[in-house]
């Protein structure tokens, strides 16, 4: 058979399509999905729950110039394979390669940037002023899941544009049925309804019709207000009917003719709309549809078995470790909290969890909440560890600071994903968590050089008196032996690896063995290298620092980390403060700018965070400094 | 009349008074605030609206044992009154003295920490948390306005506090009924039998009665529906009962009988609570009622007249200036846009409101979303300034990295209130926004040395093709000349006020007149100070600094900001990037704490945050440098 999708090289081609060459075409788009994210790796089970959504999506609005924003956007592939992306969806995910997320900069038919929950409708809003004050007409439609409307940021969004009563439409898409349970024949009925043109009289006409039937006196008061409450009684989209938006729905998210109907009504009525469509996550492919946990984000994985293809003998991830020493310490200790928002799995509660039911809350995506939340309990005598990725703690910078480190309450912020993560890029990449951290009073920040160390940290963290915050990276551990025993890590303590004499490397978190294999391959070539596991950023271990920095007086500090503000500024504070100024210092890390998406490996390379970099920039170092202070003298006449 | 206040050491003090007497405290109680406030300043209108409801939480409710949560805290003076700090009242928000907000230092009365809104429902669950898994018992309350409502933080909590379903009351003090009208009298009947511990029984009595009376078909089928829908035909707090709580209310707020009475049905209710209390806002002071907007918070004025005092002859604030100079933009450019987050008067946007309402947003306490909206209609062509206090911007860092910066999108962020604040302390001084603002890429950010440089700043921000941020300080201006035509600054670009040789002084914003009179002061004692304006914290003029650097080979940094990753930082990072690592460097801000509360003047002068500050560091720099230097060659035998 030929293949439909192949036809597709803009969403106007699919104006020409009936219903079942369309339903041919959504088995196509799973199979290339399927067969795509199995070797790249990937958001499976979302797109294989909007894969009709976004047929429909493409078939009522013409996103060349209606503006669809994705929130989140891990559900985008559908979108990016209608879009013109089809040649290059092979490279999803790698480096140079398609984003898995939507670009503007990719195509226009990307109307906004996504990667972070709860965003969309805010944004759509936005666009939607800029409409209105232009005079322009067009469709903004933003499509967001039921979680991320468990988002604070929605609900503000919901709020101001119910309010505003502009045009805007807002697709729910519930693949949980968590928000609203389907209640059955009459809302499809009263829902069609409603929907209707003549919606407004024909609720005239039943509240009417409820005049004449006989009731008690109370009933008859009530009567009024029964009229507008109608819908309450029939449809469960009353928390946003109150909020201002005209409810569509519910309707299944997998019947293309069905939502195409609803959403050109939605289309045609004025004012804020929310179309409720229900979805199956990881529909159409059997393990997935099993498993979309699992499914949800997941590497390689064999077509036939769903098998996830793991990389034989590999070491346990920071992830599984920082989870099993959660159950350790939880096990010795019965107040030990655990708190997740929505990414039990992510951050490795779920065994926790298990374990530890009572003491374990998963918010939902509410971040803000998570954080103050782990204050209460902290001011009630617990001691609550948040498990988050970097990237998602910069949601509650003001509740880490206002709620939490202005009381010197003992939450602990287990940071994972911190530093580069690799494939999705730059809305997901941990590396500013430093600089945001470190200007606040009292928190203590600290990074493992390994799985191992990371055990004793949380540790350290958990019964250190105050606001405390472990940054680890994403991925495998180095494959260290894990200690039975827990220590915990005096605060403020670094440790030295190596002694040496002409330079000192100070590196924090997973670039310490990049630091000793730099420390070797430099030691050959005849310089002598110290080699410090810095540990903790804040407190910084002073006395140390400044005795190899004037010991050396070439000190090269590393970061998977943005400099602009990070350990290594914080390293230059310290030289600061004690005067040091004639050390030379050379800082690495990542530069001022957004990183882009592709293998850790690559993107470390391309930053020096490696073995190699630290060497080179080391030997480049004195040379480039001593060049540099030449040129000065001769361009300002003083050295 | 013998004072009662006088006889109220404490909470218990009250149980022995009956409700003539209360209302002779309440009037007390408001004779008390509006003369400490009418000397101190302070947020007046807020306390006078809850007089009666804090008497009444403190007749039912212990302090001592239970906790209650004062949302942003601002209204606490009614509770620090009635919980043993009448004596100390007079101190207010002065420097030792009280804080105007909740300090668990101050009381054990205290329970949480407050200032930013939005918080208490999360702090409050994390203690119900904690109390029920001590197995203790006692209530946890949390009042919260309804302008806080609107924050997303607040959405998120009361969405899991519903889910959890355990025991928390929620007083929502709703001061502008602007969340639910009252329906009068059928809604107090059925509210009262709500709240009637038999209610469970009741409500299925009714459905018995209304299953006996006549109806067509179609409502026979809703009928299971309806048993669990009447109360939404009943009463406004439907959105409530949605997310899993008994609403109960609304009730007069200034009935303390009334109030008392619904709290106590409060207390013996199981599960998430909130109850609806109607107020009034500056109630009791009729300047203060017509005007709550200008009394909420409030410098000295006169009590008798209600007249503000202002101090004669005072140059505009930068907030007027800001606020002018929005305008003046807008008349040249209809793509200008002025966003604010609930603080129309505070920013200075509202005369910008009233002569541009189609541009002009107020999105209600929700800095999220304000930010995020603000990408939407920059990527729609428009030109977004959100005005914003540099403390609530916290709320938003990640909006601003990840739905601005790395979209690279045109929105200004006017950063009033930067730097410390005064007397409102600790929650409030923004002195945190470079260090957090200048580890996002794309981000540039400036800070004017006074008013005029201000306008031109703003200018040059809106014209910009990318994200900028101009921070300026609380209170009034320079008083300098304000020029007529707008200027804009070329990026990156500093300025050099005075040239010299020995030492060059690099201060940003308000502290660049404080750098002009301590080089004064310095001529005068031969040592030849540069003194340059930065203007600019991001890009650097790393040219010019670099030039004067090497030349003085001294070079002072003065900010008004922590000095953990802030414009200093920034400074010795050019420094390292340049090689130029035997300059002296001193950097003056802030250290590693959070500052008290009192006049920005003796704050200023605890940190050298003035020209004799500045004095003093130069001179005492070089041998303070010099001393160490010794010691660590003494110590470690290696300079």
């Amino acid at each position: 058979m030929a293949s439909i999708l192949k036809t597709i090289y803009s969403p106007q081609d699919l104006q020409n399509l009936d219903y079942k060459e369309l339903q041919c075409l959504a088995r196509e788009i799973r199979e290339t999905l399927i067969n795509t994210v199995s070797v790249t790796g990937g958001h499976l089970a979302p797109n294989l729950g909007v894969v009709e959504l976004t047929i429909a999506i493409h078939r009522v609005f013409n996103s060349a110039v209606d503006r669809i924003i994705w929130d989140v956007g891990h559900q985008s592939y559908v979108h990016k394979l209608l879009t013109g992306r089809q040649a290059q969806f092979s490279t999803l995910r790698q480096y140079g390669g398609l984003s898995g997320f939507p670009k503007r900069d990719e195509s226009i038919h990307d109307a906004f940037d996504t990667g972070h929950s709860s965003t969309s409708i805010s944004a759509a809003l936005g666009m939607v002023l800029a409409r209105d004050l232009k005079g322009e007409k067009y469709s903004v439609v933003a499509v967001i899941g039921d979680g991320s409307m468990t988002g604070g940021m929605a609900f503000e969004a919901l709020n101001h544009a119910g309010h505003l009563k502009k045009n805007l439409i807002v697709i729910l898409n519930d693949n949980e049925m968590s928000i609203a349970p389907n209640v059955g024949a009459l809302s499809s009925y009263l829902s069609s309804l409603r929907t209707d043109p003549k919606y407004s009289r024909s609720k005239d006409e039943i509240a009417e019709l409820l005049q004449k039937i006989p009731h008690g006196p109370k009933l008859l008061k009530v009567v009024d207000r029964l009229k507008d409450s109608l819908k309450y009684l029939v449809v469960p989209g009353m928390l946003f009917e109150e909020l201002g938006f005209t409810y569509l729905g519910p309707v299944d998210g997998h019947d293309i003719k069905a939502v195409t109907t609803m959403l050109k009504q939605a289309k045609n009525l004025g004012g804020p709309v929310l179309v409720h469509v229900l979805t199956k996550k990881g529909k159409g492919y059997e393990p997935a549809e099993k498993n979309p946990d699992l499914f949800h984000g997941v590497g390689p994985f064999d077509v036939v078995t769903g098998a996830i293809k793991k990389i034989p003998g590999a070491p346990p991830s920071y992830t599984q470790i920082f989870g099993q020493t959660m159950i350790n310490l939880a096990k010795q200790d019965d107040k030990i909290i655990g708190i997740t928002a929505a990414m039990p799995s992510g951050t490795g509660l779920n065994k926790f969890a298990q374990e530890f039911p009572n003491r374990y809350f998963d918010v939902g995506i509410a971040e803000q909440h998570a954080v103050t939340m782990a204050a209460g309990l902290a001011a009630g005598g617990y001691r609550p560890v948040v498990a988050i990725y970097s990237t998602f703690l910069q949601r509650a910078y003001d509740q880490v600071l206002h709620d939490v480190c202005l009381q010197n309450l003992p939450v602990t912020f287990a940071l994972d994903r911190a530093g580069l993560v690799g494939d999705d890029g730059p809305t997901h990449h941990g590396v500013f968590d430093l600089a945001y951290l470190r200007n606040i009073p009292n928190m203590v920040i600290m990074a493992p050089k390994d799985e191992n160390e990371l055990q004793h940290m949380l540790k350290t963290a958990v019964y250190h008196n105050a606001p405390t915050a472990v940054r680890y990276p994403r991925g495998a551990g180095e494959g260290v032996a894990i200690d039975s025993q827990l220590q915990t890590i005096p605060i403020g303590q670094a440790e030295v690896l190596w002694d040496g004499e002409d330079v000192v490397l100070l590196a924090i978190g997973n670039m310490v063995p990049e630091a000793l294999k730099a420390a070797e391959n430099l030691r050959a070539q005849g310089i002598s290298a110290a080699v410090i596991n810095a540990r903790y950023v804040k407190p910084l271990d002073e006395e140390l620092i400044l005795h190899y920095a004037a010991r050396t007086g070439h000190l090269v500090t590393v970061e998977e980390h943005v400099l602009m503000g990070g350990f290594g500024s914080a390293v230059l504070e310290l030289l600061e403060r004690a005067g040091l100024s004639e050390v030379k210092v050379k800082r690495i890390g990542i530069p001022d700018c957004f990183v882009e998406h592709g293998k850790q490996k690559i993107l470390r390379a391309n930053y020096g965070l490696t073995a190699e970099g630290i060497v080179e920039t080391v030997l480049a170092g004195e040379q480039r400094l001593h060049k540099k202070r030449k040129r000065i003298k001769a361009v300002w006449g003083r050295e």
